[in-house]
């Protein structure tokens, strides 16, 4: 079953900065494979569920490994059966609607 | 690891009407043996990452297999490595103090 | 216009342990008259859009003034124009199904 | 204060396809003259907080007009008080440690 997510992953008790833990997610993403495309609230994911959510566990315990004592994360995930639909096809549509 | 998630189902393309398929998600997550509490815009889960997210998934397809074309969920998690920590006692911590 | 909401504020910069700040939206909450149900992970709350809203507002202003420099918040917010629907009736809806 | 969201908005019981809704939602806030930025499960905006909700109301009751009888909506969103950020400083800031 292919997913499409969209994650936000907020370490707690780190301070405020929080740019080197998202960076590390990255890594571990690319690593698997997956397509993404990070926006500024969020990474966009693209793949199947398995990798996809293999992938986020990946990212919280290296988080916790980085030393993060607690981790907060939003995923947004969808899927569909009626038809493929990729990432590009989602703006896709909205924009030629514009 | 532990992970303590808030999980909200929304199948699309079937009508406005969809408890039926999110009383069907409760069952799965009940013959998975997970905590849970239900209430008004999702449901609190509380196991283990693996266990709980076989379960995410069981519900997707379950939800595909009874007819809705299309699902988007909304997923909060949290992990924390300082302390266990459950559903009642987070609500708890935050009653003692009002 | 009505709306049902789910509220997680989150935030970030003051350790790990934020119920203090949870339990000063929970009296925003309430002081401002708002249906509340505190669960796990966040509150839902029902009531007229602008006083919803004006009560999220203030709990970042709060949370602010009370020491936090960054905050998360996720919400989910439903509204319906085919019918009233109550907290109590979204769970019930479920659980007579079951 | 400022705000920075992630917005989201699933109407429900009008089918699977859902881009002509998303649309309309762009113009909206566009012509609030808040920046945004479209990306594959939802859209980044910056304003100040009042102009951005505002916007977000707005969206909900056009959607309702254009026949949606439920509409399903997620917003993550974020403040702070220890500095400014851009949509273009997360991201850069991110990507600067790859």
């Amino acid at each position: 079953m292919k997913v499409m997510i969209d994650l936000c992953v907020v370490p707690v008790g780190v301070g405020v900065s929080v740019s080197e833990y998202i960076a590390e997610c990255q890594r571990i993403l690319r690593k698997a494979g997956l397509k993404t495309n990070l926006h500024a609230y969020g990474t966009n994911i693209e793949g199947e569920w398995d990798s996809v959510f293999a992938a986020v566990k990946q990212c919280h315990e290296t988080i916790h490994q980085m030393g993060a004592p607690r981790i907060t994360t939003t995923i947004k995930l969808g899927t569909r059966t009626d038809r493929a639909q990729t990432m590009e096809d989602k703006i896709t549509s909205v924009e030629e609607k514009l």
